[in-house]
């Protein structure tokens, strides 16, 4: 890492996880957007977080992230328990249901960005209460890209804070189920349009096994997911996917539509490996060959040859 | 049309269908596997049915088709009534009901290839008891590429005859519950790994809107489908597919990796104009600008650039 390398700032969850899984169960799971964002990020360029923890998040557990080229000093260490998600996974790993949230030193968390971070190029402002997302877009000198995700509970609560992100927001990474809420459309596309119309300059859909898709000004992208046959954990799989996404712009810094799309498919490639184990395991030890192979075989996925298809 | 095209054989169902959509119904709507598969194989190649109708399907219906470059001289028109299905789809357009199915003069059904249909190049097994694919199969010339469709009924009540036609096929195309059941396996890759041990040289899943997949000896290819905001009837759509996909190759003459995962994106492009219509509505009038307009749309849903993603 070099000074004059581009950073990624992530706000988000830090958290430790009950899960419920098909084929195994695991408790206080180190987890959280930002702790899989981060993670991930770092694998492309030097990441920056912000988030709370309480008395019960292990030592080494923010040393680990400090190890990966990730500054933790914006980590927030507070009196009573971290925030804590349970949840039930069903068979197929495509719905899952929440068994229990506490809130815990969440709940009064105000993200406050230590003077270093301020200059991040890149922030991606993971899903969290759109007034503190409002809070940290506040704080920083007005980053390069600014990328958002948000959910259902948001959408739903808060819709006039949430719209506040929207007009600042360059890229909205959000699930297909989160874009048809906040467009009030099914079909993805006139989703997509109507969300346009609130503000960010460009929308990308997650859609788990089925991949992503990409809306802008140049028109659709579908990035596919890899095809696995070890699915065993999809926790933190969309926000690993956000932070690699981010975190190689970051690197590359081709902010172009073909930027985003290249993007895309190495988030969709690191995401792949985060699934492949329970929690940030797999993501822990994720090496450069590794990559390159999932990576190859994302771009086999889409190799028709190119070239006229009509004679 | 000249002498030396090669024709794509296809047998299949001919039907009168009964449609609950959630924008609309309709009653008795010309239908079946070999009339949605011929008509789009026929934008590419020379195409011949072999399928049965009854008294009440009208000549104008088989007229139509004639008009089209397909070869309707297989079509046998016997004493009773059509082949009907009644069906129900779900709000989403993702599940849907059968009501009501009357085997009608399919049940007695008998494929005879007329004689110039024996040397037919290409040879399309839509989805009909196994048993009678391995009639169709017997009685043909020995084709250059054979493709064939089957479905949960089969694969639970025919095992035997249906191991004999996979045993001979080079390009199995079915769906994903389908290849989850003829697999006994959930993921989709150790799935295709099985479903390939049964003989099948190379195994096409298709999965509506979420696009289709190729699985061969050069690894794995998938398929988007168009995102569309006007999705009115899925009816027909796969068979639409695999109609496109064989005419495509029939024109093209390429077998290669890259020429199936060529034909798949005209399949899938194809494919894209059935749903928007009831039944074959659409489909009957697809000009080569719509075609090629959405064959563009398709090839900017794959393009990240090319190029290596790692520096």
């Amino acid at each position: 890492m070099t000074d004059n390398q581009d950073s990624v700032l992530i706000v988000g969850s830090m958290a430790l996880d009950d899960l419920e899984l098909p084929t195994t169960s695991a408790k206080n799971v180190v987890g959280g957007a930002a702790t899989y964002a981060s993670m991930a990020a770092s694998l492309f360029a030097p990441a920056r977080i912000v988030a709370v923890v309480g008395e019960d998040f292990a030592d080494k557990d923010i040393d680990a992230l400090a190890k990966r080229n990730i500054d933790t000093s914006g980590i927030e260490r507070v009196k009573g328990k971290t925030f804590h998600w349970a949840g039930r996974y069903d068979a197929k790993l495509q719905g899952r249901t929440t068994l229990d949230t506490q809130l815990n030193v969440f709940a009064n968390f105000r993200p406050k960005l230590p003077k270093v971070y301020k200059s991040s190029e890149y922030l991606l402002l993971a899903n969290i209460h759109p007034a503190l997302q409002l809070e940290v877009l506040d704080q920083t000198d007005g980053p390069k890209m600014v990328f958002a995700d948000t959910m259902n509970f948001w959408i739903e609560g808060e819709p006039e804070a949430l719209a506040k992100v929207l007009a600042r927001v360059d890229v909205l990474v959000i699930n297909d189920e989160e874009a048809r809420q906040l467009s009030g459309v099914r079909a993805l596309p006139k989703a997509a349009r109507k969300i346009l119309e609130k503000g960010p300059k460009r929308l990308i859909i997650k859609r788990g096994e089925y991949g992503s898709m990409l809306f802008d000004e140049q028109g659709t992208f579908w990035c596919p997911a890899a095809p696995l046959d070890d699915c065993v954990d999809p926790t933190g799989a969309g926000d690993t996917y956000a932070g690699a996404l981010v975190g190689y712009l970051a690197a590359m810094g081709d902010m172009s539509p073909i930027g985003l799309r290249r993007a895309m498919v190495v988030g969709s490639a690191v995401a792949s490996f985060c699934v492949q184990a329970v929690g940030t395991a797999r993501l822990a030890r994720l090496g450069r060959e590794d990559l390159a192979e999932r990576l190859a075989m994302l771009e086999r996925l889409m190799d028709f040859g190119g070239g006229p298809l009509l004679a």
